[in-house]
C-alpha cells in the first residue's frame, strides 16, 4: 500500500529541527514533521510555583497554541474567544507531563521552565511534533544554564493509527480525519512509555491491534530520538 | 498484599446504581465506586449543534464537575473562576467520546442527549465511574425515548494502576496519589478498547507492564458491564 | 382549599435532613423539603478575607448552585457561561447574611466557614431549603471543631406567597410560578425577622397581606427549627 | 433626636428631579436624594427579548452602576474586573421588577424599554433614588412614544432603618453604615408594596419594629410620588 | 462656509468647565465641549504600581468610559460584555500618557492618581475633552494635597479634520462622522506636541493638509489652556 | 554617529521578505526588519460582518500577537489572561485601518479578508513591520482570488524617532526604549499620510521637531513600497 504522500505504512514524514531558532529564549527550535510546522521554546525563569514553595524543586510547564491560519481554514484565536479549548488543554497538559517526565525535578533547582509550542503550519502531529521539539529546546536551555545534569531520559512522540484497515506511523491531516483509531505514543529512549493514549474514532480496537499499533509506533520514536542526538550532539 | 481497604489487588470495591436517581432528567443515576458518588443524567433535546445541520444525525455531549466539597479539602468553584480547568475539559471530552462510542448517531435522529456527570463525593476514580454511571443515564433515557435501537454495545470504564511495584485495579484516591503509573481503560461489552489512556506520573512503564495492567482492567471491565446489565434489566 | 399536591394550605412539605451526608466535609447534610433536594456543606479554612485582617474575628460566606438538570428542562452551567447570574449571586447573598446572622463572628476566631449549598433537584424553595440546611452543615462544623460557644441562635427559611387569592406556606413550583406575590422569610428561634423579602409578582400587596402572610411563615419557622433541634439533638 | 445632618427621623433628605437630562435618551432625568445624584435614562429599542417572541408583549429591564468615584475611596470598574458583583446584579434586578409592575406590558407592544442608573455620587439610598428616578425617565420616554396609556401606577422607593435603636426614614451613608435595620420599601400610589426587602444587619427585628418601619417608609414614599407627579405634570 | 450648527471653521464650541463637581473626589470636573459631557476625576491612593516598587516615583493613570445613553443609540455596557473594547482601551491609553507627561513623577512621592473620565453625553470629541478635563481635576487633586510643584506643564487636547474640503476645528459628531481627515492633537502650554494622532477615514491627507491641521490645533488648544487658567485661577 | 547596530540615522534595517510561507492561507509572508519578524497571513471567507449586511460592499480585518517568546522575557499568553492587552486593540485597530485604506471595499464583493500578523521575534517595529507585510499578504491572496482590481494603493509603515536628540528611522527595540520622541507613519506609493501617531515618551517635540521626522519616514517608506513591488513583481 502506498499513502497519500507516497510513504510507506511504517514510514515517518521528513523530520527537520532547526535548533536555535528564536534569539531571545534560553533554548528553541523549529520543527518539522513534513508540513506540520511548530516553533518550541524554553524560558527559564527564576521563581517556582507556589505548590512547590520551600521543597527546593524546580517545575517545567507547558503551553500550546496554534496561529490562525496554521489549519486549512482560519481559526478563532483563543485570546480573542477569552478561553482556551479543551482540545488546547489537553495537549498542553499532556506536552508537560511528558517533557517532565524526562528531568529530575530535584536537580534542576528553584526555577520553572516554560515550554512554549507554537503551530504555525498544520498538517496532522502537532502534539507529537510538539513534545518531540519541546524536548530539544528544554534541553537545549538546560545546557545554557549548565544543568543537563538534570536530565535523565530523552523523549518523543509519534501518531499510529488504523486507517482503512491498515496499521500507519505518523498520521498527517488527511489520513488522522478518517482513521478509525488514532494512538500518540510518548516514549523514552530506553524503550518505555510515558503516555499511551488511543481513542477509537469509529470503531472499537482489539487487543491485538493495539500491539500492532506499538510495534509501529516504537520503530518511529526510536528514529525521532536518533535525530534529536544527532542534532544535539549526544552520542 | 492486602490494599489499605482490605480489598485484593484485583477487586473492585463495591459498586452500587441507583437507577433514575433525578426526577427531572430523561435518564439518570447516582452511581458509586465504593466512596466515590456522582450524579448522572442524560437530558433530552430536539435539537443538534449546528456542525451537524442537515446531516440527519444526533449527537451526545457531556459535561463533568465536582461539588466543591466533593474533595478533601474545598475547591474552589469553577463558575466562581470563570473558567473550566484542564482536568475537567479533559474528563468531559473523554465521558463524551466515551458514551459516543456505544451509540449509532445516525439512529438517534435530530436529538442531542445531554450528559451531566457530578460528582458529589470523590475518592478516586471519578472518570471512571462517571463514563460507567454515563452510559446508565444515556440507556434509560433513550429507552424513555424509545430510541434503544440506536444502543450498539454498552460500555464502562475502570482504572489500574502500579503503586509500590504492585498492579491494583479500581485505585482509591490514596492509591491513586502515590501510584507510578495510571491507566484508564474503556471498553465495550465485546472486549474492546475505546479509549486507553495510560501517563507515567513517575517512573515510565514496559510494555510488559502494559500487558498486566490490560488484564486487569478487562477483568474490572466485565464486571461493571454485568452489573449495568442487571440494574437495566438486560440479558 | 386543597393544593395540587394535597396539602393544607398552611402546610409544609415533608422535610428530610440527612446529617453528615459528605464525608469529607466538618459539616454536611442532604436536606429535602418536598421534590427539592439540597446538599449543604460546611468547610472549614484556617484563613480569613483581608477585610478582616488584624480583627481577630471570622468569617462565614456561602456560595449556591444548581446541577444542569436539577430543572425541569436542563440548564446551561455557570461554569460554562463563565459567570454567575444575578439569581445565584442574590441567593448566595442572601444565606450568607443569614447563616451569619447567628454566630458571634468574634467567637469564631481566625476561620473562614464556607457554606456550600447545591441543588440537586429543584421544585420550589430551594433557597429556604438552602438556608435551613446551611445552619444545619454550620452548626455540625462549629461542633467538629468545639466553638458551639458562637453560636447564638437558630435559624430557618421559608417561603409564602399569595396563589388565585390564596395565602401559602412553603409553595412548590407549580405554586411559585403562578404566584401573584412571592416572600421568603428567614427568621430565629426567638420569633425575630433575619431577613424579610417579599416581591409582587403580578399584583402589588396590602399591608393587610403582608400580615398574613408573615403570620404564616412564622408558623412555618418554628416546625422548622423544631426538626433542626431534633436532628441535631439539640432541646 | 436630632440626625447628623439636622433633619428629623421621618424627614426625606431634598430630593430634587431635573428631568430630559440626557439629550439622546428618550425619557431621563438628573435624580438626588441629599448627596446622593443618579443620572437615569429610558432607551427604547424596537425588539423584545427571545423569551417574549411572539406573545405581542414587550420588556422593560434595568441596568445599574456607580462611577468609580461616586464612593468616599475609588471603586474598581467592573468593566475592568471583567464582571458584575452581587450587589450589582441584586439592585439591578430590583429596579427592573420595580418599574416593570408599573406597566402593562400587552399594552406596551413588542419593544424593549431598557432602564439605565448610573450613580455619579453617593450618599446612601442609591436603589431607592435610583428606582424613583427610573420611573421618572420611564414615563417621559413612554410619553414620547405616545404610550402612557400603558401606565397603571406610580412607584417610588425609599429605604427606612433602624440607628441607635431609632426609626429613621431616608438613610445617608453614615446612618445606613451603622444601621441595625435596613429596608427598602417600593410602593405605589395607592399604597400597596411592590417589593419589600429588610435586612438585619446587626440585630435580629421583631414584628413591632416591621410595623414602625412600613408606616416611615410609606410616609416618605407618598411625598416622593407627589413629587414626581408635580415634575411630570400629572395631577 | 458656516457649519451645521453656525460655527467658524476655526470656531471651537462653547467651553465649559465646572471645577469641584463630585465631592468625594481629590479633584473633579464637569468638561462641556458642546454638547459632550464629560465628568472627570482625580483620585489620590498611597500606593503605586508593582513595576514602581523602590524607585520612590509616583504614577499617573486613566480610565474612561461613556454612559450607555450617551450616545444617539444605546451602547451595551463594558460590564456587561466582560471586556473593554479596543476603543475604550486606545483612549484610556492616549488620556494616561497625555496627562503624564504634565507631571515631574519624581516629585509626586510614592502615590497613584487614578484619572477617571465618563461620558455623560457624547457629541463628537469625548477623547479631547476627556484630557483637557483630566487635566483641571489632576491639577485640582494635586493643588489639595499640596503637590503642585510637581506639574510643568499645562495641557489640552483637540479635534481637527477635512469633511468635504474644509480645515475644521473641534469636529462635533455629525461632522466627525464623515471626516476624510480626523487628527487628534494634544499640546501643552509652551506649544509643544505631546501626542498626534491623525487617521485618513477615507482619503490620505497630503503634507500641506497636515500642516493646515496642525495651525488650526494649535489655535484651539491655545483658547482651552486661557479656560484651563482662568478656571484654575492660574496665571 | 552611529548606532548600537552600525547603522546611519537615515538607515533601515536589513529588510526580507519571503512570500507564500503559510501553505494553507490564500496570501501570506514572512517579514524581517532586521530582527523582528512577523508571520502575515490573509485569509479570505465569504461572509461579511453584520454591520454590512446588505451593501454589497466587503471587509478587512487585522488580528496582531506575539508569540510568548518572542520578546527579550516571556510574556504571558492573552489566551491565558482571556482578554486582550490595550497594546494588542491598537495596534490591530491600527493595522486593520491602514490595509484597509488600500482597497476599493466595493470593488471586493461580499468578502472579509482577515489579516494576521503574529510576531515570533521582537526587536522593534513590530507594527511597522506589521502593516508592511500585511500589505503583501493582503495582495497575493486578492491576486488569487482575481481580485487585484480592487488595490487602489500600496502601502507601507516605518518608526521614526528622537534618541539623544538625534533624529532617527527605522528604531530598533533598544533605540525605541530610550526615545524622547516615538512615530510610526504610515503611508502609501503617492506619499499620502494614512495613519501619523506620534507620542513624546519624555519630552514634547516642536514642529520643527516633527518635519524632521516625517521627511525621514518618507524616505524609509519609499524604500519599502519598492521592495513590496519588486517581491510581488509589479512595477
Amino acid at each position: 500500500m502506498i499513502r497519500n504522500d507516497g510513504r510507506k505504512i511504517d514510514e515517518l514524514r521528513p523530520v527537520k529541527i532547526t535548533v536555535d531558532y528564536i534569539k531571545h529564549a534560553e533554548g528553541s527550535c523549529l520543527i518539522e514533521f513534513g508540513d506540520t510546522k511548530v516553533i518550541c521554546t524554553a524560558s527559564v525563569e527564576e521563581k517556582i510555583p507556589p505548590f512547590l514553595k520551600g521543597t527546593g524543586q524546580g517545575w517545567i510547564t507547558a503551553e500550546y497554541s496554534m496561529l490562525p491560519r496554521a489549519t486549512a481554514t482560519r481559526t478563532i484565536r483563543e485570546s480573542a474567544k477569552g478561553r482556551l479549548t479543551g482540545r488546547t488543554q489537553e495537549i498542553q497538559r499532556l506536552i508537560g507531563r511528558s517533557v517532565r517526565s524526562t528531568v529530575d525535578l530535584t536537580a534542576l533547582g528553584e526555577i520553572t521552565v516554560w515550554i512554549d509550542c507554537d503551530v504555525i503550519q498544520a498538517d496532522g502531529g502537532t502534539r507529537t511534533a510538539s513534545i518531540t521539539g519541546a524536548f530539544v529546546a528544554l534541553y537545549r536551555a538546560l545546557e545554557k544554564i549548565d544543568k543537563l545534569d538534570a536530565v535523565k531520559n530523552f523523549v518523543a512522540a509519534v501518531s499510529v493509527g488504523i486507517v482503512g484497515g491498515e496499521y500507519l506511523l505518523d498520521l498527517n491531516y488527511e489520513e488522522d480525519s478518517i482513521a478509525e483509531v488514532d494512538m500518540n505514543i510518548v516514549m523514552n529512549d530506553v524503550g518505555e512509555f510515558v503516555e499511551l493514549q488511543g481513542t477509537a474514532e469509529g470503531k472499537p480496537f482489539s487487543r491485538k491491534d493495539l500491539e500492532k499499533l506499538l510495534s509501529l509506533g516504537e520503530k518511529g520514536i526510536t528514529k525521532l530520538i536518533l535525530k534529536q542526538k544527532e542534532i544535539l550532539g549526544v552520542k
